[in-house]
């Protein structure tokens, strides 16, 4: 593949204030047609997106990169549930001046979209739903105790454990994946605070103890929905894609070999040109 | 889609003698490159393949459609068991000269392929499994309670019951691949005999009641494989394609919305370049 222009690097980061909270976000890409707003994983920022996925899809799209409430650079303290953390960014996308975009949520910024989808029907195009749950999903309320082997057992970046299968292969594309992640040098947001990643975490463990009406809500998503995860997700379990995907009213599933929670980043190529596919459907 | 050339309707069918039985094929499509070789569902002929896929993949790649022993134009009866349906199939193949193919197996096709891979592990390269099941999968010994729904209830085409969802868009995808099916009209093969059709009823039965080292078995299969689905496969229940994912050592999952058992020719054009994209991955 030839090299994409690293708009992902040079991208500046904008703010934007809603309801009294200044917001951090970074635009690029196509200037034309919808919008495709990235929503992000437990305690990611906007720095924290593999360059190969966002360059590659700022080829077809207009690329909105957010920092939620309290992560990143933008201020305030994250709720401590998925409905407030999907009011903002719902906030954040209308004052930016969209009224109907595409979403991408990966893992918790999934389960954000989901909400998002329920709540405010008319703004969301398509969904790509990547390493996510249905509330209530199965094997979610272990976070904690796969965080603390993950902080225990590896020591360069938690995420080579948390993200990738055992396999020297998975292994050595997260390496290649961190080394993008890591690429940008200049004006990087901060790391998220202390305080809002605990909020994250009761977000997380409030959102895998809902247990009432999940499948009907799916249901009313009629959104066309790509889910797609790697085999083995030891955050997020795969089967909650597979559940996910056969709940969704219109959805299409899409599982890789030999890889985890971070199996977009893994087979970036591949999940580029399958998302651009599906986002390009009439 | 530009239309295709329609290489599938005028392919002459071809006959060669091996064991002693003649046996009836089709090739077509690109001259060089690895043979893609069809294996067929339950009770289908060669003429039985969706135009649309056969004409589509013949694009990319040599096209091979074979009937086994007992099926359409192909002499003798159908062995009553997956292993020698694979050994007929295996010896075919060998005695058109090829040393390395692709398989592409639907339903029954899926059972007989990854047979194949199995016993003779050199001669596949990569498998596409479709519609189909482990050794001991869910729900497959309902089959003869399906079938009799479906001749009970769909008087127009069984395949509208059994390969399609109940809604309106589905069952309109389902006639129109039909209509394209049935389009050759010259020289068409034989339909399959009733003995032999009995003998693959007790196939299906006997692969779906075997539950000894099953997992072990698919472990060894190291090929690249492309398991697809529809969503509510009510033949081969589409768990069932999520647990041969799970348990290939080297495989991808996609699974497709609102469809069942014949989600590939429901959404032929997405299969094709979703085939393709595989079968021509390095």
């Amino acid at each position: 593949m030839a090299e994409l222009p690293d708009l992902h690097g040079s991208a500046i980061t904008q703010f934007i204030e809603v309801g009294g909270n200044k917001y951090a976000y970074r635009i690029f890409g196509k200037e034309t047609g919808l919008p495709l707003v990235f929503l992000h994983h437990f305690t990611a920022t906007i720095d924290d997106w593999d360059p190969l996925v966002t360059n590659g899809l700022a080829q077809h799209f207009k690329v909105v990169l957010l920092d939620n409430k309290g992560i990143g650079a933008s201020e305030g303290q994250a709720p401590d549930n998925v409905k407030g953390m999907a009011d903002d960014a719902t906030a954040v996308i209308g004052a930016l001046g969209f009224t109907k975009v595409n979403l991408l949520g990966f893992s918790l910024g999934g389960f954000v979209a989901q909400q998002i989808a329920l709540d405010s029907p008319e703004l969301v195009n398509r969904l790509i739903l990547a390493a996510t749950s249905p509330k209530g999903g199965e094997g979610i309320s272990n976070l904690p105790n796969i965080m603390n082997e993950a902080f225990a057992t590896a020591p360069e970046d938690p995420r080579l454990f948390l993200f990738y299968s055992k396999s020297s292969e998975s292994i050595a594309r997260g390496r290649q994946s961190l080394a993008r992640v890591k690429k940008r040098k200049e004006n990087r947001v901060p790391p998220t605070s202390m305080p809002s990643i605990q909020a994250q975490v009761k977000s997380i463990l409030g959102w895998a103890a809902e247990n009432k009406n999940v499948y009907d809500e799916l249901s009313r998503i009629k959104q066309p929905s790509l889910v797609v995860n790697g085999n083995n997700d030891i955050m997020f379990p795969t089967i909650n894609s597979y559940t996910l995907f056969q709940h969704l009213p219109n959805a299409r599933l899409s599982l890789y070999s030999d890889s985890g929670h971070g199996a977009i980043y893994q087979y970036a190529d591949r999940f580029v040109k399958e998302a651009a596919d599906f986002l390009e459907t009439i």
